[in-house]
């Protein structure tokens, strides 16, 4: 086996959103990669990639960073496997799904699991953690875990595109999962994996999209440890 | 010629969000048609489509409502001329994207230039107009005009998803235009046709895409009565 995804972790949670897109993505093209976990603390093992982010892949003497370098680079890399994108318009319109997500859903569920997150890295991964994160909110992560019951209002209403699309259509792909779905259920999964703080509720399109996407790939992401909304 | 486009129009000015994006697909498919122009007090000229809104397409013995319809009919109807999706990824893809812009980009941009479309459209169509607006709104229009200067940076910071993805690639789509594009152009067209108030500023690389939006197809958005930000 040539590849190897390095990823967030915190003891058995796999829990960044930019690792599981891709984890979805390796599922899809059906290529098995060995995991590197990789701590808050850690972070000094990718020095090999030139950066200090994850997720990473190493594919053989590749190594690339960046998960919406690695979706392309799966997509050119292994082109005859399932589509993640499929032509270059596609591959273009979900770069501004990605950024949609980037700045909208991710930004949006932060604050909503900030504090969850601290809860389950490992100790010697909370003091950089809460360093970090307070200095980003402006105020202690226990104050910005009790603004979430009011907030989570506006993180649903910030959804209604995605909510509006998945009422017409079974996936954002259409009907079938592909790279935009990927992008967008990483959301979901990092705040599912370390948060039993329900971002959804039934009756909402978005629940049942997640439902099915947990189901992909004989379970992958349900069977990943975490919580139950 | 077999085709008509029925579009919204006051006098001269063709100002639909949903139109411009089927003139510009229409564009991309190198097929011409009819325009007949519909005042908003015209509608019942719309009764033959069952329903009363624009852009209507007619296709020899076909009728087409609903922009997102039309743009699909013409792809799957025109399948050998320049694609809009071109597959299906990119189809479902760009659904999102035509969620967010109806929900984010248009409603953003609705109360900056309410009171503008009222001062252009035909004098018939202004009771009705201030009547169903000021409905909407909750509140008269001239207030609604009032409050833009403030309200045009919540509308730009809005923007960030795009703006991040045009100052990566050229056109939504990637390299070249695509139905995303026409999406997302049709709310600046909207806007630009009707009013005067700079929605975008320079430097801004939304601003750098509208203006090669302008310029596509011998320059068939630019040439259109509007105003120049």
């Amino acid at each position: 086996m040539a590849l190897t995804l390095y990823e967030l972790a915190a003891g058995e949670r796999r829990f960044s959103p930019y690792c599981w897109r891709i984890r979805m993505a390796l599922a899809a093209k059906g290529l098995a990669a060995k995991r590197i976990p990789i701590r808050f603390s850690d972070k000094v093992q990718l020095a090999f990639s030139g950066q200090d982010r994850v997720p990473v892949l190493v594919d053989g003497d590749t190594v690339i960073s960046d998960s919406w370098r690695i979706a392309c680079y799966l997509e050119d890399t292994y082109p005859d496997r399932r589509a993640l994108f499929g032509n270059a318009i596609a591959r273009g319109s979900c770069r501004l799904i990605n950024q949609w997500a980037d700045r909208v859903q991710l930004a949006g569920i932060s604050p909503l699991v900030t504090y969850d997150i601290f809860r389950h890295i490992d100790p010697e991964d909370r003091a950089y953690f809460r360093a970090s994160r307070e200095k980003r909110f402006g105020r202690p992560l226990e104050a910005v875990q009790a603004e979430r019951d009011e907030r989570v209002h506006d993180f649903r209403a910030s959804l209604a595109p995605l909510r509006a699309t998945l009422g017409e259509q079974p996936f954002i792909a259409g009907d079938a999962p592909a790279y935009a779905d990927f992008i967008v259920f990483g959301g979901f999964q990092w705040a599912r994996s370390i948060s039993e703080f329900p971002l959804l509720e039934q009756p909402d399109p978005v629940y049942g999209w997640v439902d099915k996407m947990l189901g992909l790939f004989n379970g992958l992401a349900r069977q990943s440890p975490g919580y139950t909304w």
